[in-house]
């Protein structure tokens, strides 16, 4: 790989952030915590692949999973702090998106 | 596809700024006007993802490209006013990336 000047925690962030249907769930998310099938209803993404997506953002740290031990057992998603550091850059995106997209 | 609750604009935008390596040369570009040689070798792309990306965002009305009827023809391309206005989004995931990205 050649060498670059862009920093590679920038492009770290953007690696993660630009996995398809991220950025989007962690949108969903800071409306605060939620259930799997609460996420899945609010996106056109597949089960399979929400999953997939909420694991790596756990493994990042930027999403948590809480499971209550209730009957029948209750298991929300909700952002960490590094999650909720990232409404900043959401809200821009989307300021940006309701001036400029069509 | 199933129904979802998300605006269809922020959908769009995620999808065009999530594709690899779209904000990374949209960063690049905050600097100036740059032509492709400099582009390519501020990130580590190959220059027909690049060429690619530059055709996408051009289309998209992000970037445009301006040829400089010079001997050696001289080709640049900068910001629209439409990619200028990403700026913020762009420095809220920098700012978030030099915090919590290791």
């Amino acid at each position: 790989m050649k060498e670059s000047t862009i920093c590679p925690r920038l492009a770290k962030a953007m690696e993660l952030l630009g996995k398809r249907w991220t950025t989007l769930i962690l949108y969903q998310l800071l409306e605060g915590p939620q259930r799997f099938n609460e996420i899945e209803s609010a996106l056109p993404v597949s089960g399979r692949l929400l999953s997939e997506r909420l694991k790596e953002l756990e493994k990042e740290g930027v999403v948590e999973r809480k499971v209550y031990t209730e009957v029948p057992v209750r298991v929300e998603y909700f952002l960490t702090d590094k999650g909720k550091a990232l409404e900043g850059a959401i809200r821009e995106v989307e300021k940006w998106s309701q001036c400029w997209i069509k």
